[in-house]
């Protein structure tokens, strides 16, 4: 390099204040931070009854802070898959009534249902349903079927004012749809949005999978820095995120960062920084790849956290941490043993049983929400959308979607002051009965009882999985019920006593089968919810309450 | 797709005044139309002394348009090819002071000079240079050599308040270096900033190049959404610009576009909006196709000044038009006959000789730059640099790089008005009279005969270019000499009279041939700029004084 340095100066010696400043704009800046395929179980915080096994494989310290300093979300349910979750986060819509029941191929109009072998489908008494392969749109466009047209959020938060910023995972919709370019969701800022569900490669080394001999859909853009380093993805996304954060932070501007994660998602590419560790403490390389990509996804957090305090806006920010669905256990490359690697949940990734749609989900607003409170009330993954608005005050505002989702706001807010007063008061004296502890709905305009379904008319592997495909559940209080649509079984499990979902307690209990096939038929009927054909006769499978009312 | 719309609405509705405003700032937005390998008589813009045969070529309204309303820059000089251009622009440098003078690799530490044949190095008289391959970084880096350290202006703007937008090509450095990354640049946003030096396609059938049979280093980023359209990369790149602007229009804060199109680069691919007119107008399908992208920069033009209209945003915004070098008159893909394509003008991309870095140039700016003007100072690529600042009203700002651009504001404010008055006043009458009416250095800052050089220490193609390898040039007032590296001999040019460059006055002018060797050799020698050796002797090609001297 030719020495071209006369005039020495540090750029920021030369960042004068910016002409447009909002000193008195005091609404909290927003970040959701979405992990994938991250487990109930995945990280230190203990978010069942007690502190399972499973909670003590990862180092995850700044989840544990970020849990001590705010609230843990004790029954936060999304989808089984990613897609999904992310188009109910965009819509505030539940997912059988956007009819997006499954994840988005990246080509328009392909569905992705497992048919990869044509023995798939053959073998199987149900035919593939007619989802909304398209995704979500945030336009209108001529020729585009299969589609649901929402307004996103962040759109709102923009025409608020807020400054809004996607990196990383999109998987809203296919190519060549609006969906695929964050600019149309409402994003100021996209980094890396992408359309694909997985990241080609999560190496440097491998450019993240843009190279001519490994290229797909699932190569990462806007990574041209890293080609060629050391640098994991789940680093570059992060420092590419914060770089995102300084002009609105030093404009005083409120922002929304809709920080999505690869990670943990397949392909289990190890973290560099963190991978020797777990192998000195006998960890076989499948399972040292996963926890080093959790515990990357942990520094993360701990960077973000420490930009924001060291920017002086920690405290005027919003942190919801998230999972977009259950961890999978159902690919080997992470370690373990199949289907037991959310253990104590039953199955994990695609299924309706509670490893599949029971996520992580803490939510950190310092002074707002209580500090290591439980809050058991559901929340769903539509509820995202009505928070973040509350959160920013954004108020009679207008979507062309009909809303599903509730504002958290006040359960976050009052109702966990209301809890932290309970563990003064010496009434909370162990993580059961925190876990217990309930939040009346007078405080948080929330049912504790409140509804919670999930719907996945799909097979999702190219193999059948009894306990994954072709399932639907609802859940109401301590009970919950599974519609198995292939066997139309119902089972029925007290999740309250039995979290595991081994007891099936149908045979004794069909009044509670029926009452809460009611229940769900219901929600499945009101959303127009699709349901699979039957080969043999080519008509729908029954709704659970046809089923329920059989058996009784 | 299940219709769910139940409650309407529209976004344009649901878009109050943001918080942020700041109505008072009053500061102009700037928009840098940077076009590649657009040729100075590629559009319907005479900027020669006439209108030639070929400014008849291709519609261009809306540049005719930007033209009649600004002022028309008769000798703007950029380099012989892309990067230095660029590399310039954001560094403020001439390209023989960074030794950035060929265009960069997508890979770092690659030499990209023509060396795909064994044979056209070895059957050569020199031995390639060892130039900065790695191109400007913002970032100091350790193990990043062959780059130069600069502080990029977008960084200075963003500091000021400025919200700084990146569009398509940028091509400063390879991948693997800061520089491959807008965000370290300066830039808020970043929209497929490229590292290549051209796209894999401009076709939406083709996903610009994003297909596992076809993807490269050159296929385009953050199109996703137009996959499998027809829309054509200039169209796809102007749709995403305009969406990028509404955040800082709607708040008033300035904003500074980088708006770098691929066109009109090869890959020659048909702009469908304007194809078959030019077909029809007799075409072969080579010519037609380049000129439907021509067009589609046009349209691309109109869209912006459209947009800009529409938003109340013209009258306060610059528009500055440029190409990056010369139109290409060696791919024969565009149609024509080599080396003829930039008639009259001398050769074309890679070379010295005018049609290689004289390009279209045209400052649009309501109220400061006079209407219908045509300025001779000549302006070069480092004058961008200072030049958006000034118009930033940006001032003692401070760069780790000394900066050889010149201000042209006043030249443009000032000197504009002054060519204006005398318009009016009768004194220019004709095109020739106004390409060379002279604005006095008291007016614009700038001696009306600076000097100009370009030094291109390269072989451009695996074979030999005779007018376009190993070029160095030197311009001051109507005279210019052009030094060839591997022959050391020196033309010389009065292209006030001959702007052919066919009628060589060496022989006949020693002592203008001495003084401008003189001139070029000291800027040369000022900036430490890199010479080809000699594969005989092992030493430096000798500086062009040295030459001259012993001619004499």
């Amino acid at each position: 390099m030719k020495p071209v340095t006369k005039t020495l100066a540090t750029l920021a010696l030369t960042a004068p204040l910016a002409a447009c400043t909002s000193q008195s704009d005091e609404r909290p800046n927003v970040v959701l931070f979405l992990i994938d395929d991250l487990g109930w179980l995945d990280t230190s915080v203990a978010f069942g009854e007690e502190c399972y096994p499973f909670n003590l494989r990862h180092d995850t310290p700044n989840i544990q802070r970020l849990s001590d300093e705010g609230a843990i979300m004790t029954s936060a349910y999304v989808c089984p898959v990613s897609t999904p979750t992310r188009t109910s986060i965009m819509s505030g819509m539940n997912a059988a009534h956007t009819r997006i029941t499954n994840y988005t191929s990246v080509r328009k109009d392909w569905n992705p249902d497992a048919t990869d072998t044509p023995s798939a489908q053959e073998n199987d008494v149900l035919n593939r349903t007619e989802w909304n392969v398209n995704g979500i749109t945030p336009i209108e466009r001529e020729g585009l079927t299969r589609s649901v047209h929402v307004t996103p959020y962040p759109q709102l938060l923009k025409d608020a004012g807020y400054y809004t910023i996607h990196v990383g995972k999109g998987h809203w919709a296919p190519g060549g749809t609006p969906a695929a370019n964050p600019h149309n969701m409402g994003f100021c800022v996209n980094v890396a949005g992408q359309i694909a569900g997985k990241p080609r490669s999560y190496y440097g080394e491998e450019n993240y999978g843009n190279t001519s001999e490994a290229w797909n859909f699932f190569s990462v853009q806007n990574m041209a820095e890293y080609y060629g380093s050391g640098t994991h993805l789940t680093e570059a996304l992060t420092l590419e995120a914060l770089k995102t954060l300084d002009y609105p932070i030093e404009r005083g501007i409120p922002f929304y960062l809709n920080f999505c994660h690869h990670a943990v998602h397949t392909p289990i590419h190890r973290d560099p920084r963190f991978f020797d560790k777990y192998v000195e403490r006998g960890m076989d390389e499948g399972q040292a790849r996963f926890a080093s990509m959790v515990e990357g996804v942990d520094k993360s957090l701990g960077d973000l956290m420490a930009y924001l305090e060291a920017k002086g806006v920690a405290d005027n920010t919003v942190v919801i941490f998230l999972s977009d669905n259950g961890g999978n256990s159902e690919n080997l490359s992470k370690g373990g043993v199949r289907h037991t690697q959310n253990s104590p949940l039953r199955e994990g990734k695609g299924s309706c049983y509670e490893a599949g749609i029971r996520v992580p989900m803490i939510v950190w607003w310092p002074k707002r929400v209580a500090s290591g409170v439980r809050l058991n009330t559901p929340a769903m993954a539509e509820d995202i959308f009505p928070t973040v608005l509350a959160m920013a005050g954004v108020e009679g505002y207008k979507t062309v979607q009909e809303l599903d989702g509730k504002n958290l706001v006040p359960l976050l807010t009052d109702g966990s002051q209301y809890v932290k007063q309970a563990m003064m008061a010496g009434e909370i004296t162990s993580q059961q009965e925190a876990n217990r502890y309930v939040v009346p709905e007078s405080i948080s305009g929330i049912d504790p009882e409140r509804v919670v379904t999930a719907h996945f008319p799909h097979q999702w592997k190219p193999y059948q999985l009894d306990d994954i495909d072709y399932l639907s559940s609802v859940r109401k209080g301590d009970w919950k019920l599974v519609y198995r649509h292939r066997t139309q079984a119902l089972e029925l499990y007290n999740i309250g006593e039995d979290v595991t979902e081994r007891n099936d307690l149908s045979a004794s209990h069909p009044e509670k089968v029926h009452e809460l096939a009611v229940v769900l038929s219901e929600r499945l009927r009101g959303w127009d919810a699709l349901m699979p054909t039957i080969r043999a006769t080519g008509k729908p499978v029954p709704m659970p309450d046809e089923v329920a009312k059989a058996n009784i």
